[in-house]
């Protein structure tokens, strides 16, 4: 199912086409996914979120398989199910070894958890944790 | 507000005591928060989720840093603020950065605009990503 | 903080003022809550809405206190504190115990732990579960 | 999958017979999706949404596509692949354009982007920003 | 789809059999579903999440069923369809009737709506919900 | 309480500056609402941040009000209080009626009772809504 149709690459605008240029060698493979085939409609939407994600995604002070980790929680937690296979691959890909990833998943379960206790408690912030 | 009285320590019952303690020597310092204050009326769930986070997040393959980076991660996503302002300090102790901290939140914005780009257009599972 | 006024008495239109009187009727009290004195801005929602809470929530086959019970865990989920509060104060004084409300804290806090383990797993729904 | 059988229209009590009327009705299709019947085990419930979503989805001070634009929106936020199918099907049918389309996804990516950074930052409500 | 392959009884380590055995004498039953053979990869928390199910849903205060049936609402409201099938067949196997999930579901339901409505408004808690 | 401090207008560094500069030129507006002076922490993360909500948000198919309202929308499902309140305003500011707001509302609780019923009932995908 899908609510828009996904753009093979003759049906590519030559905007969008600039766009999968750089997502492949940005990441150095021909593969391009689903989620960008279908964003393809909207070349401006394409443009700033795939700009969006090399800046975030790129090059900084954390481990880029880290920043896969931390991607896979929010999908994780947003119950976006496509996020979680593709940002998992990613994390692999980038040397997210079984144990990490396991680990992950120990956190984002716990955290979970311990959220939802703490709404239904209703416990006010500490005042330790202020930063003001 | 809460819809549980926090309790302070005289009020602990021994099964309680025996989790606050180990909360204390566990963190070596004193201060308890008020997440377990409210959660302490029920000692059984007090050890079980004490036990399940300090299990989770102690000594593993991950930095203790990034463990607390994920819990923040999922924390935003289940608009817990309590959980964040509680991990967020418990990250800046084990560590984090503020260029860490600037870099986590971009990665969850980032990642909160795509997980809801692709739920919209319904995009399916890449073949790539399925491990089976 | 809010985004309307609450409505005091004197400013309820007339079909405001008749659903105020059920509200009071079915509840046997004269307290109104700030929910419905920000609904009242809007007086086919409001009716609408409590003669829907009031058919869901009246007389069937799961007791009252379960189905406030039913009613906090989805608050819980959805992150909604006021919900969580009076939903709380509704169970309370229609007859849940402490005891009870310890023990679904822990279902509610268990269900969220398991629910995203199984997205973050991916786990495709066994077929002893489709009923078709 | 499915937890309850979708019904056929021989499998319809009389009540759930008469919403199933008054929706092909209303909108003037004879097609019925599968929502309302699997709904239809509970006639009650069924004809309390169907109601409901007539009166809100009706004629009032927003223009019916709109309506439904909004309806998307809040069906991603949720994470409801079923919803964001049938409301893209029926904004589209009601005359949102293609372009309509990508802005109302632009937005949803975006809000739900700086939802979660206001959450990380915990920056309290402005006070311009409150109606008391 | 999914992120690990699914073990098999061949491929499961001696602490997961271990675990995978009590699954079936507390359950008196055979079968043990997809999310604990995902799960399984990562023993240790297999084991701490088989052990926090079975104390939390184990015997109570509240009747089987009903805890079943809070599993199945906290489920819906974090959009998890595998965990709603799963729960869902298990309430049913502990003896939730058919009316009984139909009220669940009305009641899930309505909470969804007011839930959303209360955080548009913005509704300050009412004192009287204030148990401190 | 807050997770960083807000800064003043002393304390921007001339990158944060010049973004402020744009939001109010853009804005026709000397205000300057919390969440930027949070985010301004981070002055790239602040740049791409604005330049995206402004191109969103700024002149395209939806009238600016509409795009407010949908803004809203997703806000309210995500529970984001702060992110409500200041597009409540905004809405308002580009003439978003009190009638309007309420239908608004009225949908958005309308859709959040009909996903979470749909995601309960696990109905499948109707063919007719797959564009593919």
């Amino acid at each position: 199912m899908a609510t828009v149709r996904l753009l093979s690459e003759e049906e590519l605008s030559p905007e969008a086409q600039a766009v999968f240029a750089d997502i492949r060698a940005t990441r150095q493979s021909d593969f391009v996914n689903n989620f960008w085939r279908a964003l393809a409609h909207d070349p401006a939407t394409l443009k700033r979120t795939w700009e969006g994600v090399k800046a975030v995604m790129g090059e900084g002070v954390l481990e880029p398989k880290v920043k896969e980790m931390i991607y896979i929680a929010v999908s994780i937690a947003h119950g976006c199910s496509y996020c979680v296979h593709s940002h998992t691959a990613a994390a692999r890909a980038k040397g997210m070894t079984e144990a990490e990833h396991r680990e992950l998943l120990a956190i984002v379960g716990m955290a979970a958890e311990t959220n939802r206790l703490v709404t239904a408690l209703g416990a006010p912030i500490d005042e330790a944790y202020d930063i003001r």
